[in-house]
């Protein structure tokens, strides 16, 4: 399998799709393709990246099958390796982490907007604006109710780390990122995932990067 | 199972859920809740709707198992019944078209937001902006894609009707209602899809619906 991502730094449905391919047990070669330098609007008109039309991730799965998307992503390494890797397997906590990932995937677009991915940096703290306030309330309830319900002994949204804490991932480290206002519950759950091995990974590899992209790399406006 | 759906004539997430449990095969009991009327927010505030913080569709299964995303309840139904019977068998074909179902799940936004859904009406054909055009251009070639390459004898874009018709489906009634400009390929693909007897089904629902919202009511602004 291949997987083509953008900077490591910045780019937040990357890091849901190299998770996705980690946690399937898969061996994957990484191709780390720069967004918006100079040469990103030549780049994302090659074949490798026709099928999604210039979007990462892409993962490549021989050379007649391609996924284009984060969470179609996990759902077709779930296909592969057996969906219990991915998803919890009682009925009632798999139909609450899909729902969460789903609302992960189509929602909170004013924390995604105002407060773009960038795991190598923390900025002084700020206060949201209420749109961002708002979403990151929303998400402490979905966090606070997956724990409570089906979190048991373990230290992610539902006991192992499994899809769900793959899809907020990237929410994670904008909390380090902006030190935005968290519900105390939350503390030890960020902690253990920014400190998963393959979260360290990722960060590293975002840390030995050149790019370095201004709009990224400045406090929320 | 109980589905907990909107206005049938404007609620275009609602058509997919329902389409999902209609293609699982087992029976279920419709909740049909006017969205926005003067009743809407306390009605939202429900312990129905509190999962879901008062979006729909909502697919209570039993009292404990909820899922409150229509994406999501594709891939619980599909759990539930087995795959193949939402998903084409191939990994190839799948991989496409969990990944067009996530791009739909995600994106589209301009045509989402300039064309509700009123699956009741047809207003004068107008020439969209640019943002819809573009995306309706990449609508296209998603569906040419499919059809050419996985489309086989039959009607839908994989074949038989899959959950990747369920996620464009209120892209078809979208393009009626606004005679939106579409390539020509495409048209039996749109007959196919509207005259599916569950689509008629749906489409005879919202006739009957008393609900009027003015601003479903008219051409895209």
């Amino acid at each position: 399998m291949k997987l083509v991502i953008g900077n490591k730094a910045y780019s937040s449905w990357s890091l849901r799709g190299w998770l996705a391919c980690k946690q399937s047990g898969i061996p994957f070669d990484e191709v780390v393709v720069p967004l918006y330098d100079a040469d990103w609007d030549r780049r994302r008109e090659g074949a490798e990246f026709a099928p999604s039309s210039g979007k990462v991730p892409i993962l490549w799965d021989g050379d007649d099958t391609v996924v284009w998307d984060s969470l179609a992503i996990i759902e077709y390494l779930a296909d592969k390796v057996g969906r219990d890797r991915f998803w919890p397997e009682s009925d009632s906590a798999r139909a609450m982490a899909r729902s969460m990932a789903a609302e992960m995937h189509s929602s909170f677009t004013a924390l995604r907007r105002k407060h773009p991915m960038n795991c190598r940096q923390q900025f002084a703290a700020t206060i949201p604006d209420n749109d961002v306030l708002s979403e990151l309330a929303r998400i402490m309830e979905l966090w606070a109710q997956a724990r409570a319900r089906f979190g048991g002994e373990g230290a992610y949204l539902f006991g192992d780390f499994s899809a769900a804490d793959i899809m907020y991932a990237p929410v994670v480290t904008r909390i380090f990122t902006y030190q935005l206002p968290i519900a105390r519950f939350a503390g030890p759950y960020l902690d253990a995932v920014v400190q998963h091995p393959w979260m360290q990974e990722w960060i590293a590899g975002a840390q030995e990067e050149d790019w370095v992209l201004e709009q990224f790399e400045q406090p929320a406006a």
